[in-house]
């Protein structure tokens, strides 16, 4: 179905966005190592979340829907892996505190 | 354009998953208090986001888009507010730090 030109704009502008917002948090724990405030329950169902849609773009042929979520599951999983790293590394350190 | 019944699964399944990732991190901050982790950038371009995306469903008529980004929108802007308020507090308690 096609869309005036400023809906289709809207509809880019959403996509870009909601994209993009994932990079910022990835940077700022790459950065700051600290994930303590973040929810490994939210990071584990939007990575699958996104994975489904990922394929779920890739079987219907709508690249937008793919790149998209390819592109936001880099950041994501970022932060999924270093929030779990962490909880880890703390198990480990109150099970053997050093000193 | 319809796709096979395992295909419209994958597709809600993918939907419902990144829709509700948002809540748990909500919750946690609603529960810890604590933002410091979080990226104001990453709440400000994923609000924005949602909103343009919600807005687009609207006016587009594609109902599940409009509902999942009015859900997705709750919990997000939860977490903005926190980290605001959380971030004007800090910074007036360097201004007037209290003993």
């Amino acid at each position: 179905m096609a869309h005036s030109p400023a809906v289709t704009l809207l509809g880019y502008l959403a996509a870009t966005l909601t994209t993009l917002s994932f990079f910022p948090q990835a940077i700022k724990i790459l950065r700051s190592g600290d994930t303590s405030a973040i929810s490994l329950r939210m990071y584990l169902l939007l990575s699958v979340g996104i994975a489904c849609w990922g394929v779920y773009g890739f079987i219907i042929h709508d690249g937008p829907v793919m790149v998209a979520n390819a592109i936001t599951l880099l950041p994501t999983l970022v932060v999924l892996q270093r929030k779990i790293t962490q909880m880890l590394h703390n198990r480990q350190s109150r099970r053997n505190p050093a000193g």
